[in-house]
């Protein structure tokens, strides 16, 4: 076997054979096949794609590439959810402990952000002692005694992927859907959930322009995991405009706080209460009544167990970045369009993101909308508040929303997009 | 200017700016851009092509990577030729010094084989004292004082292409024309010959199976020749046989010896002589006759002279391999085809060729013929005799050769290929 041929078997629109895919994924791993190689095997596949029979031995051999864990010890059925990532999507945070308090153990393995998407682990880290390295051990423990655990995947699991994913990142080879499908799936089967709500974001803020790839990464993800006896749904979510109304890492945690408190914007609580159900649907678990969670205190009991158990104070005061600037609205009418990619940007260049994995992230920084598309505007209101520990970054991230809002004279010709777009399973 | 910017817009069919070309040679030649992400580069460009105008820029700023030579000082014009390699091609031995005998400068910039094809500079190794490797200063010498130099290209020679080269040998992205047209034209034009034929070779021991292909590939480097002021015309000539009757370094310089000498198979002297006559012309010398020079011997002169001006014995007896083993005909008849590519294979596994840039090759290594296609054989008589210093990888070689040949009952259906299949100026 040698890694030429394999390149040259897909640059030529051939199909990979089981063992060219278990070889080069092993070789990689190992360091035997170098990075120049692979990223020239991750482009061809790109532009000449994966049918589902190598979609799913790449899967397999990045799994077969590290450690699977496994939940069996846990007394409650896990119900796991991964979000392709978008703008203002804290969905994870309410979503977890919520589904906890309905009977679930929620396992959330989550990553950083990188780019415009903000991470899980960059938001929870922004509360005062909160940890996200875990042991195994560790992590069961937190598991089972609060019933969810938010914290960063071990080095064990699919190291393969990990070693691909980064070198995807700085190839421009990471809009590949057989490597997205597979990167995302060979993590969460390896860490053994029992079932697993996706929740596909499409629009300008996700990876995912239009519905037609989302479906398309949607059921490749879906037929994966199904073959490995992961019972697996996956909702498409619009990701045009922001989820709520902050995209930033202590700004967001307020406002899962909010939700957990029975509050917060109509469209996080939409889609939280939606994969609720899903998770709880997949989980086998009946009869459970999330909104109820959420209205009488047992989501946020959890919450705050959960965050405690990891070193966090749940009572701390969040940090608030140094400076603020307000944009505000140059005309009277509806806000008609609120973009989610450009909204993205500037958070990130106020400091809410990074440009390199070794980056810090700003805990206060971000954006605060005053209005969402549909909402009425009288020209001079406040329409975003941009938050920054490093001013100078203002006229940055004002570039960035040049073009980012429409506003119309009347909201005749305005039509709401659906938060939930369609249901794979 | 990013280089994930560069590498999308080709992934995404667009066409690279003037300026992304230019930033990404010269980042990747400083060690900016990563292999990594120029393999990628590279497979997209092979997958997505380039249009003549990127071609041309990513040629410019490939030549701009390094220095340029000039040959204004040489007291006569200076012709050069390229081939893009092919099996038993020693043509640029006995080529080189019959244009010097009539009246050119032959500047022969050259490299090593890998793969299947061989390289003229291992040819000339194997001659005892022969050196390759000329200062800048010796090469000028040589070319005055006898005619024609035969050595190594220079470090300083288009750096970016010789760091491309190496990356695309092991990423499979060699086979792209728009690459391999701009690292040929990249050398010969920062070379700065004054004219150029190009020997763009078809079939299948060559890098250009089909003749659209090597087409495409000849007018793009005449395009780039001639837009850089260099006089450049293309032949495309037949690889679907060996040429002559031998495979390898002494072996074949035995052969260009006799071609020299007045004798030597037909199809060599032919090529040879279509060769010579378009660099005189492009270099506009008229009245030369070239084959009076190899009848009269005083192309065999500029050769000796040449050989001893870079340390070699044109004398010394070459050296002869310790072991051989003959393949005889299965049947009589005639011979209809025998495979370039299978016996460049078996003369690579022989010893001839190396599979890694530092590998050592075998003076005496390679394959002889003992027919051509349209040649009667009888069953018995020897085809083809196996020449190497390791015997155990006779085995080896003999299994590159199950379906090197055709022999039919008559050569009623037998019609040979011409040489020169056509000319592109």
């Amino acid at each position: 076997m040698d890694v030429i041929s394999v390149i040259r078997t897909k640059r030529d629109r051939g199909e990979l054979s089981p063992e060219q895919i278990d070889w080069v994924i092993d070789a990689y791993t190992r360091g035997e096949v170098a990075d120049e190689q692979m990223s020239a095997l991750a482009m061809a596949i790109l532009l000449n794609g994966m049918n589902r029979t190598e979609i799913a031995r790449w899967t397999a051999a990045m799994i077969a590439s590290g450690e699977r864990m496994n939940f069996d010890s846990l007394s409650r059925p896990t119900a796991d959810k991964h979000s392709t990532g978008g703008v203002g999507d804290k969905i994870t945070l309410p979503l977890a402990p919520l589904v906890a308090a309905c009977g679930a153990a929620v396992p959330q393995l989550s990553g950083r952000g990188l780019g415009h998407t903000g991470g899980t682990l960059d938001k929870l880290e922004s509360i005062p002692g909160w940890r996200a390295l875990l042991s195994n051990e560790e992590m069961l423990n937190v598991l089972e005694t609060t019933g969810a655990v938010i914290c960063a995947a071990g080095d064990g699991l699919a190291p393969a992927d990990k070693k691909l994913y980064a070198l995807r990142d700085v190839t421009g080879t990471v809009e590949a859907i057989p490597l997205i499908a597979s990167s995302i799936m060979s993590k969460k089967i390896a860490e053994g959930t029992g079932s697993l709500v996706l929740d596909v974001k499409v629009g300008t803020g996700a990876f995912m322009k239009n519905i037609d790839d989302a479906r398309e990464l949607a059921s490749t993800m879906v037929a994966l995991g199904t073959d490995s006896g992961v019972k697996t749904v996956a909702l498409l979510t619009d990701m045009s405009t922001p989820l709520g109304l902050t995209a930033g890492n202590a700004l967001e945690v307020r406002e899962s706080v909010e939700v957990l408190a029975g509050g917060g914007p109509a469209d996080v609580v939409e889609l939280t209460l939606a994969l609720a159900h899903e998770m709880l649907d997949a989980a086998g678990i009946k009869d459970a009544d999330p909104a109820k969670a959420l209205a009488d205190g047992s989501a946020m009991d959890v919450w705050r167990r959960m965050i405690a158990a990891q070193g966090g104070d749940p009572d701390a005061t969040l940090p608030v970045a140094r400076e603020q600037h307000v944009v505000t609205a140059p005309a009277s009418g509806v806000l008609t369009r609120l973009d989610a990619y450009d909204i993205g940007i500037a958070a990130w260049r106020l400091g809410a993101g990074r440009a390199r994995k070794e980056d810090p992230v700003q805990a206060g920084a971000g954006v605060e909308l005053h209005a969402k598309p549909g909402d009425a505007v009288t020209a001079g209101q406040p329409l975003l508040t941009l938050h920054t520990d490093t001013p100078e970054k203002f006229d940055y991230a004002l570039r960035s929303l040049d073009a980012a809002y429409d506003i119309a004279e009347s909201g005749a010709d305005f039509t709401a997009n659906a938060i939930v777009l369609d249901r794979i399973a």
